[in-house]
């Protein structure tokens, strides 16, 4: 992930407001009014360059799929993608991750993504691990009851981590691949890093955990 | 693993009665008797040739290793290495894992090892593998409170399957490697059929998972 200056992504965020919501924390509990109905969402945390939540938000036009995104470097590339795919389904926005309680209100959300999250493989960095226990909190907290984290990784740390966290937190692990590529999973939508990284012969794994309190 | 007829274990077997026990029912709830000490009891369910029994029972004086194990035509193999080693922490069960209730008092059991266990792929076989709940029942009636699993295997479905159904019973997982040979964990004792398959570039997949009630 290159994090290169664009002095012109501030002005293109600002002028694709359509796609990339500014003050999305005005939002908070009206999303269905935004998205102009009561459709599921799906929130992908750390959404990149935006090929998974485009490509998913075009397969699926029945759910809303919303990416959230810290760098504007980066978000840019989401947003252009966006753009193209004109379609009403996907949103983008450019906040903190801990910033996620503040824009959603309790069981606004139907499901979580993580996609190659940043492993932070250095332990004092744990706490910024989008799999550390204070995200899972967040998560919870706008999840609907018994809401589901799917998750894909080809960094194997991380995903030890995850596995430990999850289990640790009392989350139920509803579904694991350890190879996803070489598994029965179907509908697999890779983000530009996956294909880069399983064409190495990197496995990827993913797994799918759901809230059970 | 072969399982060509052997028409001298069951003499063999039954001529080493000092590492092979027969009747092991008629010890439960004495099996600190029979070692003469009170340490800790380690079992391997599904111990094969026993390479690892063995060499962890000499690494670990000071713990008494049990190794279950059904077939006569592999357990003499085991037996064969025990009566080499000639110490007196490893004990060796031909029995079957069904039947530990039998064999064991709640709680005389410190730890259970499961290593490279039959991976039975089939759906239908989902019963026999020794990670399918009935087993983590029986494992939890004789093990101490909060007693754990060490499984490991090269056998990426069993695996899969083994973390979804431990999530699901509840246990914690404590520990996960993705690849035991290449990541920092310490003392690990390989049997011989893990030398063959990481020798080939297969990971090696492990956890320690506990029971929390």
């Amino acid at each position: 992930m290159r994090f290169r200056n664009k002095p012109w992504a501030k002005d293109y965020i600002a002028e694709n407001a359509y796609y990339c919501i500014p003050n999305p924390e005005e939002h908070k509990g009206k999303w269905a009014v935004l998205f102009g109905n009561s459709n599921p969402i799906h929130i992908e945390v750390g959404t990149g360059k935006g090929t998974f939540i485009t490509e998913m938000a075009k397969a699926n036009p029945e759910i809303n799929y919303i990416g959230i995104e810290l760098f504007e470097s980066v978000i840019v590339k989401a947003l252009e993608r966006a753009v193209e795919a004109d379609i009403p389904n996907v949103k983008l926005l450019n906040v903190d991750a801990k910033k996620l309680t503040e824009i959603f209100e309790k069981g606004e959300v139907n499901q979580v993504y993580l996609n190659f999250s940043d492993p932070w493989p250095k332990g004092r960095h744990e706490k910024r691990r989008l799999t550390y226990k204070d995200f899972l909190d967040l998560y919870k907290t706008v999840l609907i009851e018994q809401g589901e984290i799917h998750f894909k990784t080809d960094n194997r740390g991380l995903f030890e981590y995850s596995l430990m966290s999850f289990s640790s937190y009392g989350l139920l692990l509803k579904y694991v691949s350890l190879d996803l590529h070489n598994s029965d999973f179907e509908g697999n939508i890779m983000t530009e890093y996956e294909e880069k990284f399983s064409s190495l012969g990197q496995p990827i794994y993913r797994c799918e955990v759901k809230y059970m309190d």
